[in-house]
């Protein structure tokens, strides 16, 4: 198996009620990829695309096919990936395989969404289809639902006083918000947020509020991967994808020996570990799926961050922020920076690698000296994807 | 990389109207094929799964996640991929490269698809999709008034009367049917048709009537993929993936220098033959994507089977029955068999295998001695894939 880099990265803005399409929102983001490493669509020899709605919400269905078409992909493999909110990490998992195995010497991945334009309603509706049919969302199970059972599981299970757990969410919620305000892509960039307006906010789902949960997103990123042949002719940083990791859950009703731990997300990142040959404490700086502020507690334990129970407990002493011991979505996460779902993973990935190059000096957000991180990525009850990211110079 | 091979096959009926879900549907094709090569879900490492509109019919995103669950193949690593018709080829082609690189010594693959629940109206629209959005499913354009236009192009381009292509089409759709009462998993294996009943039938798309085109269908199919090593361990009969291919093409009005032929096809499978070292006179048993009858001609003629222009005349002389030059579609193709679309490349993988092992025999419809087989998937408007099967005994 040969090494793989990412060689160029490209991430657009998220928002709210983008008047692009999908595709142009792809096409922005790979061409910014593109021209980040100096390549043109001739030297891209396939396409693979992370996208979860485009059906429901563009009547676009095999959108990859049209996006190689727009950006000059004259003739490339496109391959659609789709396992929910995890569906660009799969995608980027998958186009590591084909450089990996010598298919492929330069491919082009990343996910595009647009999720607003459906309204929240019908949104959270149509989310909902991350979980099973047939008996979870048709008893009206919806993700806010989800995490909300996770939360009352979590302080039953590991003793945490619900006041306390409380009050741990609203410090996730209010550092995403705060490095938020240093990411120029990021949806809430000007919002920062409070713990008493975090604790006090509208209910969505007992115990969690508005500001727990991340919002409806528009969005694209991209990445250009490469072997270590051809990534050396491009680029003098780098970023190498050192491990990988993939697993399914199922239901969330059949996972009772497990929750509110997501045993997915144990045997997915110990996968990406010890390919990478590293451990948690090696992690210098990690994306996690916060789609609710609940999940990155669970997520940093799943991780190997802290035990179980002790999650919160990060961000209750600081060791998430920038200085501590592992900092963690410094780029906002998906609850500020947002989270267009099929291009989340995209969208860490990017992160990440522009904080391992030091990209991000001028921004007030980056972590100095960092060389290792980690992705995590949860589509559904759950499909977890997890990359290992090493600064290659 | 490593010599993958198939060794289990599943198919189930297609059908109109099933009553199964298409979870079930992939479990059953699924347990047929680990049944054959006798391993149980604890051997499987991985799944892939071909589903275009889990969600529109059943409200089911994220689909491989509970087919994992129902199966019992605790916590793997599930992906599904759409590319519209061509999804469970490009599942196909993906687990191959998982087993090849030496990711995976055994994975399950597949598709699983039930459109018939829609309604025909509804399923029109829905599989519009696979065009494109923005100009041309939003100007009108289905499948059928897609492949009535190539149609058109073609008698125009190659200076065939139109009357000589109604026949030659109505031959297609009359082997189809004839071949597909011979395959008791086929959709309309109880019915057979004359020249004169496809040439009179109820007009869909001039020049394309009603047994021009394949029915909407519910089913899937799957199969077991493995290693050389781990496959001498299980069968006797190892049918090898010796070649694979993929290509898209834009959207149709921007294919202009190409139309009729679909070029994508032609990049496709002349990377299949390369990398197989075979070209087409070397094929003996091909299912190639017969969607509609103009399509099944103009498919074989970019496979190679037949000059541009020409391949009705294979129709014509009887060349693709058992005993001509290229057998096509044997088990019926889409037309007979049906087209469940997420679950097509699987199927017509299916069929290869076993006419290849020689398990037909008693079907009426073996091609004896064969020992070479292709499969082409056509998704949308349009993304190839092509797979060369060989015997490896």
């Amino acid at each position: 198996m040969r090494k793989v880099a990412i060689v160029g990265t490209g991430h657009t803005d998220f928002v709210s009620g983008s008047p692009k399409t999908e595709i142009e929102m792809f096409c922005e983001a790979a061409a910014e990829a593109m021209g980040e490493c100096g390549i043109g669509p001739e030297r891209i020899q396939a396409l693979y695309c992370g996208n979860v709605f485009g059906d429901f919400a563009e009547g676009q269905g095999m959108i990859q096919s049209y996006i190689a078409n727009e950006l000059g992909l004259h003739h490339v493999p496109a391959t659609r990936f789709e396992g929910a909110c995890a569906s660009a990490t799969l995608a980027i998992r998958d186009a590591f395989v084909w450089v990996a195995s010598g298919f492929y010497d330069i491919v082009l991945v990343g996910g595009t969404e647009k999720a607003t334009a459906m309204g929240t309603p019908l949104a959270t509706r149509t989310f909902a289809m991350g979980t099973d049919a047939k008996y979870e969302s048709a008893a009206g199970l919806t993700f806010p639902g989800f995490f909300a059972l996770l939360a009352h599981l979590y302080a039953d299970r590991y003793k945490v006083p619900m006041e306390r757990l409380r009050e741990q969410m609203s410090l996730v919620s209010v550092q995403s918000h705060f490095y938020g305000t240093k990411n120029p892509h990021a949806q809430f960039k000007h919002k920062q947020v409070t713990v008493e307006q975090v604790s006090s906010g509208f209910l969505v789902a007992s115990p969690l509020r508005l500001l727990d949960c991340c919002p409806f997103s528009d969005g694209a990123a991209a990445l250009v991967l490469a072997s270590e042949e051809a990534a050396k002719k491009l680029t003098d940083k780098p970023v190498y994808i050192t491990g990988v990791g993939q697993a399914s859950s199922p239901r969330l009703s059949a996972q009772a020996p497990y929750v509110p731990r997501i045993r997915a997300r144990e045997i997915s990142v110990k996968q990406a570990y010890d390919m990478a040959g590293i451990g948690p404490s090696d992690v210098d700086i990690c994306e996690l799926h916060d789609c609710f502020s609940i999940a990155s507690i669970i997520a940093a334990e799943n991780l190997g961050f802290a035990e179980n129970g002790k999650g919160g407990e990060l961000w209750e002493k600081g060791e998430t922020k920038i200085g501590g011991k592992i900092p963690i979505n410094i780029s906002g996460g998906l609850k500020a920076k947002g989270h267009p779902i099929g291009a989340t993973g995209a969208s860490q990935t990017c992160e990440i690698v522009r904080q391992l190059r030091g990209d991000l000096a001028d921004s007030g957000r980056q972590v100095e000296g960092a060389r290792i991180g980690l992705v995590d990525t949860l589509g559904g009850d759950g499909i977890i994807a997890n990359l290992v990211l090493q600064a290659g110079w």
